[in-house]
């Protein structure tokens, strides 16, 4: 009864309730059983055949009678029929907002043990997928022992070396400042104050959405850097992708439309309010040989910090790359 | 007649047919006149009295009389209230979209001149930005040399490295591949596809703006790299920000609702056709002492590329604070 799992005169396939079209699934053929005819689906792709075998589901193809297997698990690991989160503003998979009350449970591991330990890697990491942050002690070498952690040495990234990617150095690691005993960050995390605003101001929280901010700089040589994005980044279906929050490197606001300019100051001044609140900031002191890793395009440093302590940036989709690598290991 | 030009119990200011609100003006402070009550301006602030001087605007607020001047240029030049341009789908400012017919046109210079002399890095620079690729000739040194043209060699940041800014590394230096004479690389202008793909299919286009793709590609050494963003990634007002088209790493679309999914691989193809197209595709041959510096946020490399050229990355935030620094020295 192929006819049964064969719907929208062979445009869709149905199995165990979610519908899939022929053009996505020829174009989602297994790399072992890709074809030339496969390699660019056109939408007039359709299907002919469609057998349920075992825990797979066997098809045939319309124009050149391709055959292709699927497994049902992964057919239900990668549906789409089903509507999805789509509103604006909720925190990525795999991530929690965090309030200062994780003071008392701070990620933390020792360096040793980090290195160590692929366990301690795991859940390690796994915190920095979280919570945009998490803490190393007892380092006893240069700063870039802690990111070889996640990235090997033979994977590292400069900005004028060879590479097959553009790496997105978003990580930061901060320690202790030189010629200090101790350096103190405040930290708060920007996605749990961006849905703290929205649920407390849904139309301020849209205002600094839709709108882009400016930014202006000068680095050490005088060079005016700037950068136009909005406080709150959003992807296309309302995942939180970034906050760009730099109140000392703030440009005058010239894409908030008239209309829209007290409302948008009203956010920007509540949203500030929520960085430096007790109930959202934490204070960390790093002593030597101890740091910080954060997501710096989550975590957010607090309005009033001196920013003494030193900074390294790493790239955060290798460690995302390791997080994953380990997960799977059998 | 300070009245004439206060509007709305004090809200806002109104000069040369532009408004401007006490709030944003207050937050706008020129830097010598910054005062503690402006740091952070409410929404109460409000404008009492407001008079021409010369070629400025004398104002004084409520509530603590804070008295601040503004030129009339500096205003005109930062007036938010004319509509702006908010259709999705733009170029940004700066840039001009490009078809085959750069080819005879090609930006290029030489390494000397383009060292030696600040007119030729100007325009070389000016290149980037408006067509998002350049090229060098002439070069006898590594490839560090061309990015030490507009990132001087104390600010060149490493992904181990400390630096006060997290770069973003969206050029890509091109060299001709080792042990051959020349390597060919196909390229074209992502933002001038997807500006056709929407005046040839509005639909898809939005398709494909509207909803995130999925990436996965593994690394030298397995680490599955993942990434998660829309084929054309926009500001919110609608300014083309970076394009994601990567055939080879393409993951199964799990964002894309059903309903949208067969128009999505409609405008998918169509993209596709257009970046390898005659009239959107150019080759570019690179013979050694030759680099084409690009923005891999922007151009494309053709469906069919070898990849065997040489890449490195540099930043691009970077280039752009030169050229400003250039254009506006005396």
């Amino acid at each position: 009864m192929p006819d049964r799992l064969i719907e929208n005169e062979g445009r869709v396939l149905r199995v165990n309730g979610q519908r899939f079209h022929a053009v996505w699934l020829a174009d989602n053929a297994p790399s072992s059983q890709r074809t030339p005819a496969l390699a660019a689906p056109l939408n007039n792709i359709r299907l002919l055949t469609a057998n349920l075998v075992g825990d797979s589901v066997a098809l045939t193809f319309a124009p050149d009678s391709t055959p292709l297997s699927f497994s049902l698990k992964w057919l239900k690991d990668h549906a789409y029929d089903t509507p999805k989160e789509r509103s604006e503003g909720h925190m990525p998979a795999g991530s929690t907002p965090w309030g200062s009350t994780i003071k008392a449970a701070m990620p933390t591991a020792p360096f040793p043990t980090l290195k160590a330990y692929e366990a301690t890697q795991l859940s390690w990491l796994d915190a920095i997928r979280s919570y945009g942050l998490a803490k190393v002690t007892e380092t006893a070498g240069p700063v870039h022992e802690i990111i070889e952690i996640f990235t090997p040495a033979e994977c590292a990234v400069t900005s004028n070396g060879n590479d097959s990617r553009a790496p997105e150095l978003s990580l930061e690691i901060i320690t202790c400042a030189k010629d200090e005993e101790e350096s103190t960050v405040h930290l708060s995390d920007g996605f749990a104050c961006a849905i703290r605003l929205k649920n407390e101001d849904p139309e301020g929280f849209a205002a600094l959405a839709h709108h882009s901010a400016s930014f202006v700089f000068a680095d050490q040589t005088g060079r005016p850097f700037t950068a136009r994005a909005p406080l709150v980044s959003l992807l296309p279906e309302g995942t939180i992708a970034a906050i760009h929050f730099a109140p000392q490197s703030a440009a005058p606001l010239t894409d908030v439309p008239f209309e829209q300019m007290e409302v948008y100051y009203r956010a920007y001044r509540h949203f500030s309010e929520l960085v430096d609140s007790p109930e959202m900031q934490i204070s960390v002191t790093l002593k030597e040989g101890e740091a910080l890793v954060i997501e710096n395009t989550r975590i957010l440093r607090g309005t009033t910090d001196s920013h003494t302590a030193q900074r390294t940036f790493a790239d955060r989709n290798s460690l995302l790359a390791s997080l994953t690598a380990l997960e799977t290991t059998p």
